[in-house]
């Protein structure tokens, strides 16, 4: 879960600024810009996009190529530099920034560094770019990037800005196209410009007109003034089914489909037949849902529950004594739509189940008289290798199966999305779609021999930077 | 329109951090803690909460009486310090935050100078602690508040930090009760602890119950596990109706009246007649208005803007040549709720008319058939004297009348509240608010002999900085 | 030990940043300048002057009338701001930076809080800032600084900024004259301009001349075009001779007397008949007796040890473990000179021993065959209650006299200069000196019983910060 | 004129920092640490040491074995990173500190292109990294720092931290040794520890015994627990005769030779024999020179000019009016030893004679009678190219001849040291000395076809940006 961008733009820097403010949504723990004009010019920092470059002369990053980067937060450990892009000198000087999860890293770094290549940090993006780096060495980018996704398993939507021949930026997917990934064009006085993006939203702010995906195993070479599509890879489709249910912004268009249509359908699609008062959504993921299904049943909507817009989604209280209440920070209750009230509660998704509880607990203190959980996404029982937080199956709720949930979450009833009721929403067939988080058949090869000891050896790597 | 605090409580520093971050809606260019224990010890700085107390130790603002303050962008001029809590020495040591505005404090610093006080701001805070701070020398706190009250015309929801005798907080309101302020208490270990906040939000957040309002020319002094009640002046009431409509957020309690309830009830009472296919809000304020509009005329309420979360009210476009487009940045339209559709728009206000031109023009790019706006509140034809950022008649688009508003905006149409509408919608008489910016009539003494002086000379001095 | 500067200059807070600058010596801790045109501004701040100001537009001061300090490191408490010049709003608007120490300032401090006049520090500097703004108030500025002076006892050479009728600056200095203050004036071509300052060198560095030392007693009003000066109380001179020993830079006249010239004639008098190879002094306050010292006594002088310019005098090592070594840090040894060599090592006095024992230990470490210890001042025996950073006698090594004090820093012998060679070589007479430190005759009524209480008291207060 | 270090020590940052401190006056521009334990660490930043690390935690940069860096003021472009160390990740991990000039960088640059390297900026250590690690990828380090020393032409004195094999130091020095370096040795319980650094002064702060010189052409490796001597190439030792006369501090050791005996004979060494009344040097380089000047003439020996010591080397004035006026900052005189007299006024050299002529012109205005300028180095009239700022040959007010020198700079006579005078007070055979900017004898090929277009290119693109 970060969001990357790479362009072609007589304004690069500054295209590549609101761009990632448009995705910020997707990581508000980092985020950095490599340009090129002659040379390369890099700005990366710690914080939400407006943090990083407050005070920051955007017309440093010089150039009319970039890449950019805004991250999720994870417990990397990077001694040499701070966050994405990375950035290599030899050969020809290049970056790299990446959305997804390699699977197969460990292994890789071990090759890496029989080859004399030091590796920083734990982070698979710079297993990555050194996996390409060495590719180069021996041939063009093509075939470069047809022996890397030969080596890297896993999902990978990264773009590449290189040195080479006066500079270009390369956008890739993985065979199966986990994580999205769009190309937008723009029309301007000196030719045509192009971008690529995580969500499509990072095109509509900068005056890009959608084309089109990238495909699943395709690289997309951006120049000055010209696009050159090769399929490097056949295409197997797997598309992450999260992105609709959460992670992607809903005004964002992902493989043709809407995610906000998306949204409003798995509200409708939900079988519910309690008798309840009102429809209350989880704000802001859960309003589209909660519309939908709240208009499915005739259900009164309301907004009865309020959040504050000053705290974002990665504030931490300075106080250790009050993290436990933080919730109750960002959301208020309306007490008037919530007292005495028999109230359908839409969220999102159910996945580690602890904010669920919360949120139950606190209508009910606010006098609500009966609370239904509905749950806009199917049961969450596998972890996800592919860069989503929830990749330790134990701290799933749902990973040993929906009994007694709603005990769990303290709710009168749980109401679950089915996966047939997913797919319909989304418009896609089921065999295009990696529901593997909820039923566990993953797309790609897991070469290590027990799925499960993927998560539990990247989460012993980063506690404790033995490797 | 700024956010005030005051309290006894064991945490004192920690729960004022916590109230400022719930009532962040009212102010976010400046924020700023003074608390007492034997000494005052100030925090103020310019940004928001989060932004002034990032990294500081809350702890080293000690003690267990506190005021604290959210400021409202205004163009002030402080060379000594930064924002309020503004504190004075002498007598006593008193420091003081303000949410108002007082229309005779030319008149007063002229008075004031007369005195021997150096006044180092043009802001009506400092004029209001001098005042008060001179009075004092001659008299005890109540006295000198009535002394005080007597002197200063106009609009103050304030509290004081005095350090006299052990220290006490002093909240009080002018006698119109114009800005709200409300009083809560908590039951602790240690006894009953007491804040005044200017919503019910900051003291929901930090466990207090709300009792009432602090009454229109009412004095209440919060001791160390004791509170006062002194009626000063003789109230008039003369409510804000603009906090229901959109300065207010809506989980807050406002002269026991829901501020969500009213906005719900403002969108039910729009008479409308035009055919439409759908109603959409401006988010955040509109959303209530929208639900309630959209189930009294039986429409369809959909989500067609999406906001970025990641871009405040404040946010500046960091290069000039994109600052018009700021608009857009912020919101994102969803093309499917929009294209070919006849849209009823819901926003809470129309003032200078500027944004709502940009967002009937951003929902035209996107396809719209026929664009209807919808204003929750009646006609803005006057400007307000009493804080609120509208105080230049010429700027208020509807300061000559309606008359082709449709044109000015580029609305197909254009449906107003009525007064009678906004009045039945809050649930209070007519004669306890202050609808002055829609008809004129002020219930305070503006002895300027031209009203329209009071802003013109108010703006001057702004900007010359010359008195 | 800190240093003051107070002026009239159309240019002001530019002189003023560059007359601390050249004043730096007297204190590194904290810095800050009070400017006045219709308003006040300030700026002050932790550090060096450079530090304070990097990157501070000087042009945001504003006005023609400055006056600003330099601070020496003391364990002050002051939650409200930071570092002088203090500032009160009341009457009239006045700052005050002050270089000395009031004896009778808890007493002093009692009578104020009588008043309801709030302390928020331990600074003597806010206590006299409060009783002249206490007199203020009754009458004017010339009559309540005799108030104030028949008030406070102790060392006090000040300077005001004061609001009233359009703004000047007043200097003054106690009856005694302990800490020296300098006058200049400049003829420019809008007139006469004034300045105020601890030192001349601050004088010299932005074109003023010296005309002469404020007198003990005395009252200099620098306002716009004009100076008045005024004998406020009789002057009774008691000029403190640690000036001239050490603080003081060698570019300095004081009283009329070069600072260097004393020095130089310091090492002259020095009764010396050892064999020795070779002179060294201390860099850099020794060097000009040293000098004087090898040049009488017809012995060759050499720079033997070689201090690291980056390192200041208030350089902390950033790990505790390595702290004791820090002298070795910022001198080096030229072992060629002082291995197999005896040494006369001159150094202008020795206060507490400890930092004499280290140099004896570098030296002999480097192969020195005796080292002779050399003080250019009479044995201090008695503590400073005046502003020198030597308040506690049992700390003084020679407090219980002189007995064995080569066995104390491990010299081969230790020589004095008598208190006849101080005076002579100052060129004053005896009775005009204060020589308190050396002989315990204190020019001021020390109205605490027992003298020996001040500097205890002093310091629990400072730990404890209880009063 | 750089300083650089490089070491084994169990407390490698924090050995690193203290030596860095020690040699701060080779560079206050910048300064950097490379660590290395598995990882590199590195921290680098602009301005002094302690600035730079300020508020670091050293023990962050983690590891054993460390190089580090300080920088003189130049001109660079280099917009990815800030300062020395240059880190390369490929091959094995590499950094490099460098202290020198490469005269043949250009046409290496190009060579480095046409292998696919980017090159970020116009540094010539990064031309010297990279030249290494393409070696590297074909060799082994030895071999490899073999067919670097084949193709680099110039001066360099370096230091580099290889990651290959658990890490190891390599310090060398090209074959003429033009700028120094030297090994030292500290016993501890845990074995023995290395250091190689600039100058001796960084060996002594930490504890370090000085073996000896890196000889020209050698290459030390320093190991966990060991070192090793290759000599690469053969010895032509030219060394820098500047670095006796200027650059290095006077209590270092190079070659052998006392920097601070070589500054007393070099003073003892000038043939003069006009009357003057006294003989002052300009603090703080000159101070040597003129005491052995002074004694050899037998004439008396004053400190006529103070230094404001918080007032560094690269101190700007925040204000361009006053920037000429910036030696008079700096520099403060005791009227009473100029005024009226006749000066030999001794500095260690004469370049621009901008700051000569400012400095006679200070002594004039203070009352000198004569100024008779001593200048303790031979007349400079040609460029450096090895690494000193004295790069182009018109800017050096003897490169045509001393003709009028004394007119140019505005003294009564100028007196130069003699090449003869400068050899017999170093004490080493001419031929082993490189006296280029003295007699136009450049020890090194310069490929370039015209020796002065060297520095004209260089300055072209140093402005330029262009290559």
């Amino acid at each position: 879960m970060c969001g990357i961008i790479g362009l072609y733009d007589k304004e690069a820097s500054w295209a590549a600024y609101r761009s990632l403010l448009a995705i910020q949504h997707r990581g508000q723990n980092a985020a950095g810009i490599l340009t090129l004009n002659s040379k390369f010019y890099l700005k990366t920092g710690n914080g939400l996009v407006t943090e990083v470059f407050n005070g920051f002369p955007l017309d440093g990053l010089k150039g009319d190529l970039a890449i950019g980067h805004v991250r999720y937060p994870t417990s990397g450990d990077n001694p040499l530099g701070e966050s994405q892009p990375f950035f290599l000198q030899y050969p020809h000087g290049l970056g790299l920034a990446h959305n997804g999860n390699l699977t197969n890293y460990l292994e890789l770094k071990r090759e890496l560094r029989a080859k004399e290549r030091t590796l920083q940090t734990t982070s698979d993006t710079e297993v990555l770019l050194n996996v390409f780096a060495d590719e180069l060495l021996k041939s063009d980018p093509i075939t470069s990037l047809e022996g890397t996704m030969n080596k890297v398993e896993g999902s990978y939507s990264s773009v590449i800005l290189l040195g080479q021949d006066g500079g270009k930026v390369i956008a890739f997917r993985d065979p199966h196209g986990i994580r999205p990934l769009v190309i937008g064009e723009k029309d301007t006085e000196n030719g045509k410009e192009y971008m690529a993006c995580s969500e499509s939203v990072g095109l509509d702010v900068t005056g890009y007109e959608l084309i089109r995906d990238v495909r699943p195993g395709e690289m997309v070479t951006i120049k000055r003034g010209g696009i050159e599509f090769d399929q490097i890879m056949e295409p197997k489709p797997a598309h992450c089914c999260f992105e609709y249910v959460y992670i992607s912004r809903p005004d964002s268009i992902i493989e043709g489909k809407s995610v906000y249509d998306v949204r409003f359908k798995l509200g409708e699609n939900i079988d519910f037949s309690k008798d309840v008062d009102v429809v209350i959504p989880v704000p802001d993921t859960s309003r589209t849902a909660a519309l939908g299904f709240a208009l499915k049943n005739n259900l009164p909507y309301r907004e009865g529950l309020i959040k504050n817009r000053y705290i974002g989604r990665t504030f931490i209280m300075p106080c250790q004594k009050y993290r436990e209440e933080a919730v109750i920070e960002k959301l208020n209750v309306i007490r008037k739509e919530v007292s005495g009230k028999r109230i359908a509660l839409v969220d999102d998704s159910i996945v580690r189940g602890t904010t669920s509880r919360r949120l139950v607990t606190l209508l009910r203190k606010y006098g609500a008289k009966e609370v239904h959980f509905i749950s806009s996404c199917p049961p969450i029982t596998n972890p996800c290798y592919y860069g989503i937080d929830m990749s330790v199956k134990d701290e799933l709720v749902a990973s040993k199966g929906i009994g007694d949930i709603e005990g769990k979450i303290g709710a009168d009833s749980v109401t679950y999305q089915t996966i047939e009721g997913l797919v319909r929403a989304i418009g896609m067939p089921r065999s295009k779609l990696c529901l593997a988080c909820l039923n566990g058949e993953y797309p790609t090869n897991l070469s290590c021999s027990n799925a499960e000891c993927l998560s539990r050896n990247r989460e012993l790597e980063r506690r404790n930077m033995k490797i």
